[in-house]
């Protein structure tokens, strides 16, 4: 195990050299803001010594220069809305600030493609793409305050990945900061290349352990001028989500599937006010669907309905702002429930999500605390709403303890992982120690330690020292 | 550098004793056979000293072990289609043939994947998908030959892969035996995955060089039931070479997008005996489209027609079999011109293919070698056949180099890579050296380095010994 040395006057000293004196933060107010993300796990979080806001790849290399020389970790921060604690400073040490590298650098409209800094709001990329037309298909759910850095460092996940993929597949290129502060890009704006290795997609997704990304070539693609969001009620939660494979196969290849159980149709309607379909006993399916024709628009509506049908649906209607605004207020409105609630970011093949959801919503069942389902259905990720409810907190934790012994044990023995789209950060550095493949493990830990023999680079986080 | 021993009787009787006395050859006819690839460079081949044939994962996990024991290099080895000279023993030693394992294991129609071992031909994969009107999006020109693992190990590009990828955009998740011979899977059967480093990624595309990947799991996608392939007919080279990313812009999301220059229209068309739309001054451009509706397929037919004409096409036409067998006839077709010849990988953005395809075919001018001019435009990977025609050795060493120094320069200016899918093999080593980012290389040593000690997996590919 490293040990790290504390962040000295002659280390706040340097940084000020590197970046400016007002860029650097050592207040006790500063200081706390950046213990935490959006996880509401206090239990996780940790204070940095020292919070520094870089403005250019230069200033990286430097920091990470001088956090190598007097040994200080370095943990870098995106927008902080994780909810998986990889941005939490895990030995205290430096907080460092990607948010003033916010520049859009190129927008190559016929080459399809946005050179940006790491510090860039996702929501700007996709307005800027879809002012000319074109997509950027990255699109997690906190877009319109996230920060593209944290969006590879993580490979966000989100509501259009069913037909475009996560954020590493929106990506031609990284430019890096290494542990040791050299500078290189890896990738490259092909479309096909079988040049040496594919390091892009290592550090993609490794939450900030084995470079610091600075900048971006993201891939767009054509904006589909139609669309039409379809709702498909069940009154079987089991039908509702077999008929997910039925969609992927038959070649409809929406762009999101999202699923939600009664316990979210009921509390996020009665939260937003109001009524829908099947209220009492419905479970949803709400389905994207988007093409560049109307014919083919109409044709894949013609199936997709045909298909909910068969697979035993009551309604299939267009799903309107209503069952958006639903939707997007299902979270919020287990507070009435339950001020105290813990996501998990399961992810199975989508063939078994079914099985997935029916196993574990039964077992949920033999605790005090209440499971809502909510799942990225499309792609096999379950968003399940764990509430505490009027339970004490000695059992809270027991009880949640022994769920998830059962849970992630038969989410692996289905072959899926512990997170989807959240990442493992602080949060699930013990679970994925556990439920990892001891070779694979061992792998991850060799490639760390060969690319950062101090493991000054966001330590603590995905796999824990050797 | 580090320095090997010999193959002894003590090694092949070991080997012997994990795969049985028939599956070990060190006859001379036998080594000789494993010498070579299909690259025709005779001076990058090298003989084996011992050839052996695994039958399963323990199989290959033992020989790995043994290799270190001994210190004796492994060439992993598929169908040898290579032409980079990726499967050749550089330092001799063990070639380990991955053929006998053989089997398809899994076809899981609903849940869209087919789980094979190494061995498997790529053809048998695409069939059986087929079969079951799905399919297996990678697909080398050399598919009816090579086998998965040899696909997987150079991400095999191909006829498919501007609309599907290559073949590392296929694959859910790899068994891998390491250098030291532990076994282990990388990636899991999951449309969206945040749970730790994307291993199966960084050792899919390096060549045999950090992992032996003895199975994969391969993702299948819903089969088009239309499809239509256009011939549009150039008689000015720049003007067919424009038209590329105006088709991708448009949505019209092609399958494949081939470029053949009037020289390789010339020479097979003659060769095949066939006379097509302006022989004397035509560059075409050959697009498949495949759809799930036919209305679709129409629209786009209108919208690609449209396009071709704007950007001046002579003629629009349906691609036969005979533009297919000119096609295929291609490489073929120079061998009345010179019986040696050379052929390049070159990648670069699709945006700058029209650029570069022209200047390099003026560059070329200047020497007295020939050059044809292939492209997967639609990836921007250009296949420069360089015929020797009547040139001395000599002279034909000497401008070769000279034109390959003016020509990658110019690539990796443009953004472009030294190999878009044939990988980079012994055959490309220097030039890899000599064009990659000084801190990539170090990063992908230090990595191979941290996984093979020894650097006893396919020494001598993709980078050199430090």
């Amino acid at each position: 195990m490293n040990t790290y040395n504390p962040v000295t006057d002659e280390v706040v000293t340097a940084l000020k050299n590197i970046v400016g004196e007002k860029y650097v933060k050592t207040d006790a107010a500063t200081l706390d803001v950046y213990k935490a993300d959006e996880s509401l796990a206090p239990s996780f979080w940790r204070t940095p010594e020292v919070v520094v806001s870089a403005g250019s790849t230069e200033e990286v290399s430097q920091i990470m220069k001088v956090a190598n020389t007097y040994r200080v970790p370095v943990t870098p921060r995106s927008a902080g809305t994780s909810v998986s604690c990889g941005a939490v400073p895990a030995f205290h040490g430096i907080v460092l600030l990607m948010e003033r590298m916010n520049h859009i650098l190129e927008f190559n409209e016929d080459g399809m493609y946005m050179s940006v800094e790491a510090g860039v709001r996702t929501i700007d990329i996709q307005n800027m793409a879809h002012s000319k037309n074109l997509m950027y298909a990255g699109d997690p759910c906190s877009a319109d305050s996230c920060l593209i850095g944290g969006n590879l460092a993580t490979n966000a996940g989100g509501n259009k990945a069913v037909r475009y993929g996560t954020t590493r597949h929106q990506v031609y290129s990284i430019e890096v900061v290494l542990p040791d502060g050299k500078v290189t890009t890896l990738g490259a704006t092909l479309k096909k290349c079988s040049t040496g290795f594919c390091l892009d997609q290592l550090i993609i997704g490794s939450e900030g352990t084995l470079g610091i990304i600075t900048k971006a070539v993201l891939k767009l693609v054509p904006l589909c001028p139609y669309k039409l969001d379809v709702l498909a009620v069940f009154t079987d939660l089991s039908k509702a989500t077999a008929l997910v494979p039925k969609l992927i196969k038959a070649g409809l290849n929406p762009t999101s599937v999202e699923f939600m159980d009664n316990n979210f149709v009921r509390s996020a309607s009665d939260y937003s006010e109001l009524r829908l379909p099947h209220y009492e006993d419905g479970c949803y399916d709400i389905i994207s669907i988007e093409t560049f024709n109307e014919d083919e628009l109409d044709d894949k509506m013609e199936k997709l309905a045909a298909i909910c049908e068969a697979c035993g649906a009551t309604d299939v209607v267009e799903a309107d702002d209503r069952v958006w605004k639903v939707r997007r207020n299902c979270l919020e409105s287990t507070r009435i429930f339950s001020k105290v609630a813990t996501s998990e970011d399961l992810v199975v093949p989508v063939t078994k999500i079914a099985d997935c959801i029916q196993t574990l919503v039964d077992e949920s069942k033999k605790y005090d605390f209440r499971v809502f389902c909510l799942a990225h259905a499309g792609d096999g990720n379950l968003h399940f709403q764990i509430l505490k409810c009027d339970m004490s907190d000695s059992a809270w934790e027991k009880q949640l303890k022994e769920f998830r012994a059962v849970a992630y044990r038969y989410v692996y023995d289905l072959g899926g992982r512990l997170s989807g789209e959240h990442g493992i950060g602080l949060k699930r550095l013990d679970y994925m120690e556990q439920y990892t493949d001891p070779v694979e493990l061992d792998l991850m830990k060799t490639i760390k330690h060969a690319v950062d023999p101090n493991w000054i680079l966001n330590p603590g986080k995905v796999i824990s020292a050797c």
